[in-house]
């Protein structure tokens, strides 16, 4: 086998360099899976330590990117994507010590029974998933992020961040080799492709001669797509946020506008904000113009049908692809609908399956929208913004999954594992 | 859109026949899916009352198949296995019966918790996959089986017996037909593809313009490799069987000799029959020729080396071809190892990852075993023929997985839902 150096900024064979990356993440993840969570956690915690430490060389490595995001014009918001400081430095570093703290889900036995007619003792127990491919853009921190959970976890991870972070991306990757070294787990458990080649991409998404087990895209709507047309392996992603709040005819009004007000305002750039709102027709004509004003007010451009423009005609005419389209910005849909079963017909039409919301004081509508919307995420009177790993209770998340398999919702530490099944014995024969 | 007659049996568009299929299963799915358990198990009690009294009709039907099986000569084990009498159906008609009696996995609440820094209230509950796929062979009871398990567990299902069944599957199909229209079930929750066009697999491993969620096969090596080399959606399946039963030094002698007999005789043509036996270099002066007696006078042929064939002559000269081998055969090869260690990394590298066993005394090298092994299914004193569903107390399965995604081991009907989270709040808005 010849040995690629991986670490030398030379690769001249690309398909060579990512096989052997999936060789040695492949190894490493057989030994992680069974190591300790003492072992893990030290790993965890000297990598904070070292971001700390390390604090001006990850500095100097990030100025190199933000000079050459500079030289290519990148507009303002994506410089301060690509930037970190000595704050967000230690975000990053509190980050990986809260995972540390994290209960281990390694081991953990999901389900215990007895079977009665054979005796069997049988254990569903979570172990990792293996080898985990991370591809992400801007954010640097997102190398630290995704390798702490993945190494939590038991998983190796392969991370590919984008071109304009490379230099931070690999001063961050460094301090987790180190710090695995110095807990003496394989260093390959955390490895960063080191080349800008986009080929490198198309090669993971391959699954590296079967050595990858999953595939995690952190970034933009295209970089999703691209990761689920290419990938012949799982994919945990969304590609689309489109969420809806749905104010029902007996929602508490004031409940509504501050519910509303946050899951389309907290922050309109992320997967949860909500993209449409719907209306009972039954309170439109009160709800509507209270809602539509504390919206404005916000700064927010409402599009809506002409029976929503006769009742306030701040409404900006909606068209079809209004309600296909994910804004990520201060715009907001709304739709008069005329009950509960058209308001579901239109989240079932429309919605990306990722977080649906109903506001109302009727128990028995709640159920109903809870049980037949058919999203990952499905909430009575709250916020979508809510839709977040960490507002779960799971600790961190490594992203949102809107496909019916494995993980679904919220990816954290539990979906990053399986499990298998332990199967204790006296002796036990099948008879025929 | 081109309405298809798709019970015509004249199918000139096999491209728009399948994707109407697709569109009636996906149709049928969302009402399936918030279904009530008892309207489900009334059509499969229905259906089974209807084999009994379609007796006559389809053993009529299974004799056409029969009389062209034998035109073709197949085999008398082929012949046995298309075969249906009066028991057989009685047989296919009590397992729906049981499958009804099995509680509704649909709705059910697999976590519930309340995050206290947000006070929401978070249940994760099963939900029904989608639309599965079901690829099968020779077999027509896997048409009433795999119906059965996919409608209870709120799945729509679209079937694909092999052309050799045709008669017998479209029989039994009818009767699904009917007892989902009388229980008041969308009757394209069971749908069966009518044409022996074995380009119309091919389709159906695509999605149908993603109407399939997942695609299950049943039968023989090749069709689980052609259906895991084309398929573009998930698949529950196993390849291989090749399982191990690891006899560990301080394994009780009688208690090796009756589970590996069991785990390698009982039946030798299952995924879970034992393949490889491997025996630690400290008892198998002693252990080897026992066991191998009891295996010889059962009729089994043994495959060893040079040091094992040293202590039992009767050993047939093994290659490195054997340790990859699934016989399915009155066959098994041994190895002598030197230790547990080596008996792990034997198993790392030949193993099919489906079930291995350890036999001993030792808890501690149990539980050494139990974790470190690498299988859906790990087992410690018992024999390996107990990898199934029915034998794990899931009342029945539909095949066992040995992906890491979703399913893993046996597949009942827990294995065929997905989950979504339940968020209620009080009116929660999520702070900056």
């Amino acid at each position: 086998m010849n040995t690629v150096n991986i670490n030398d900024g030379n690769i001249t064979d690309l398909d060579a360099y990512m096989l052997e990356l999936g060789r040695r993440a492949a190894t490493a993840s057989k030994s992680l899976a069974v190591a300790s969570r003492a072992s893990k956690d030290k790993a965890l915690r000297i990598a904070a330590d070292l971001l700390r430490e390390q604090a001006a060389v990850i500095l100097e490595a990030n100025a190199k990117d933000i000079a050459l995001a500079e030289a290519q014009n990148l507009p303002a918001a994506r410089l301060d994507r690509i930037l970190l400081n000595e704050g967000r430095l230690e975000s990053i570093a509190q980050a990986l010590e809260a995972i540390a703290d994290l209960p281990d889900p390694v081991g953990d036995v999901i389900k215990h029974w007895t079977v009665e007619h054979n005796e069997l003792d049988i254990s569903r127990i979570r172990v990792p998933l293996g080898v985990i491919g991370v591809i992400y853009e801007s954010r640097p921190n997102v190398t630290a992020d995704a390798a702490a959970l993945c190494l939590k976890s038991g998983n190796a991870v392969i991370l590919r961040g984008s071109s304009e972070i490379m230099n931070s991306a690999a001063a961050i990757a460094a301090c987790f080799e180190t710090a695995l070294r110095r807990a003496e787990l394989d260093p390959f458990c955390v490895q960063l492709i080191s080349t800008a080649d986009r080929a490198a991409v198309g090669l993971l998404l391959g699954g590296l001669d079967n050595k990858v087990d999953v595939i995690v895209p952190r970034g933009g709507k295209s970089l999703v797509a691209r990761v689920q047309e290419e990938a012949r392996i799982p994919v945990f992603a969304h590609l689309d946020g489109i969420c809806h709040s749905y104010i029902h005819k007996d929602a508490d009004l004031q409940m509504a506008i501050d519910v509303v007000l946050n899951a389309k305002m907290r922050r309109v750039g992320i997967c949860g904000a909500t993209e449409t709102v719907l209306i009972d027709r039954d309170c439109a004509s009160t709800y509507l113009p209270a809602i539509a004003e504390a919206l404005i007010a916000a700064g927010c451009e409402l599009r809506g049908e002409a029976d929503g423009q006769a009742i306030e005609p701040r409404l900006v005419q909606a068209n079809e692809a209004d309600w296909g389209t994910e804004y990520l910005d201060n715009i907001l849909s709304i739709r008069i609908v005329d009950n509960i079963e058209a308001a579901m017909q239109h989240i079932a039409d429309y919605s990306s399956n990722h977080t649906d919301a109903i506001i109302t004081a009727n128990a028995d509508a709640a159920e109903i929208f809870l049980k037949n919307v058919d999203s990952a995420i499905v909430m009575h009177n709250c916020s979508t913004q809510f839709a977040d790993g960490g507002e779960f209770g799971m600790g961190a998340e490594i992203g949102i999954a809107t496909g019916r398999f494995h993980a679904r919702g919220p990816v954290g530490l539990d979906q990053l594992t399986t499990f298998k099944y332990a199967v204790r014995g006296h002796g036990q024969t099948r008879p025929k």
